[in-house]
């Protein structure tokens, strides 16, 4: 009887090609970020904005502000924290930051969702992955909370310049934006300035309450 | 008389302010690429996908793929081309690839849009970002190699994952397909090899013609 050996070349190879199939198969499954819908409008007020093009614009402007950050920051990190801060949102929805209620049982729906979503990729990098989405919600860091700052900054900024249209629509009040927002001022003290003369101007137009 | 005479810390401190003005409208403006509408449909079938979040999942696949890179690669600078990689369609609009008459004027649009764009930005990061994207476009390095094989490699995954329908509506053939994606065989030959399947895979279920 003849039996068939692989070689270490081939086990190696099959090794690595199962591998490429795991992290495919995780770029197929993110792809469901572009069909999750944010409580923010484009700019130019023609639709909702979706997670993945958040995240995005997001990246860019971490890009851009890097300079801004209180501490110094080690930009690759922050960027990679951003492209994967919003993955959990595909099982667990976006969480509007002025309802109350949704968040209460936030962390339990994202962590859920993180233990799913991360889980498909090859285990050093569903680790590297998690953990990076982790010190995003931690806030515990330099990097996280630039990033942090970063994400209540955009949402501010689109508000604003698309009318307080979703201010409006939600009741949303000063304190609230006052009390989600603050934290700016830890991670990056130039954007909280600028994010509270818009906050000032959006109360004094009525788009916030 | 009396004279306002500004401190030192003034003028810098207005400096700084226009410097961040000038970052904001920027940021403002690449809004816009969420309208900018591609030829490949997200993986669901649901709808086609836009250029903003186009460039969120190629930063991903670059984070999760970089191994896979024929030469090593500078990743934070791969993240950073990605990230602007598609900021010229805001103007000049996304050039299907296939679509050879568009493809003639492709680089005098997109040339002219970079000068627009880019230029919102304070001096050094416009020539940063510039230089990014004209490396990318020029395929003349180890990262834009590899960037540039994933921008191809993306597209072939979600058509041919979601039933290969942009390919039948316009008729592709398989020497379009071959001409226009071979290159991923110098910035990638791994991955080259999986679009390969897929691309063949493709053409015996008369996807390609």
């Amino acid at each position: 009887m003849k039996v068939r050996t692989h070689s270490v070349w081939e086990v190696k190879k099959n090794m690595d090609w199962e591998r490429l199939a795991r992290q495919m198969e995780f770029l197929v499954e993110i792809d469901r970020l572009k069909r999750v819908v944010r409580q923010s409008l484009l700019i130019d007020g023609s639709r909702q904005e979706n997670s993945a093009e958040h995240s995005w614009r997001l990246a860019v402007l971490a890009m851009t502000l890097a300079e801004r950050s209180k501490a110094p920051v080690d930009l690759p990190r922050v960027l990679k924290m951003i492209l994967v801060h919003d993955l959990v949102e595909i099982d667990a929805g976006d969480t509007y930051c002025y309802d109350e209620e949704a968040n209460k049982d936030r962390a339990r729906r994202e962590n859920k969702a993180a233990d799913r979503i991360f889980s498909l990729l090859p285990t050093g990098q569903a680790d590297e992955f998690r953990s990076l989405w982790e010190e995003f919600e931690a806030r515990n860091s330099a990097d996280a909370l630039f990033a942090a700052s970063l994400d209540r900054l955009q949402p501010l900024v689109n508000n604003f310049r698309s009318g307080g249209v979703m201010w409006r629509k939600h009741g949303v009040r000063k304190e609230q934006v006052f009390s989600k927002n603050g934290h700016m001022a830890k991670g990056a003290p130039v954007l909280w300035d600028y994010a509270e003369k818009i906050i000032q101007d959006a109360i004094s137009k009525g788009w916030i309450c």
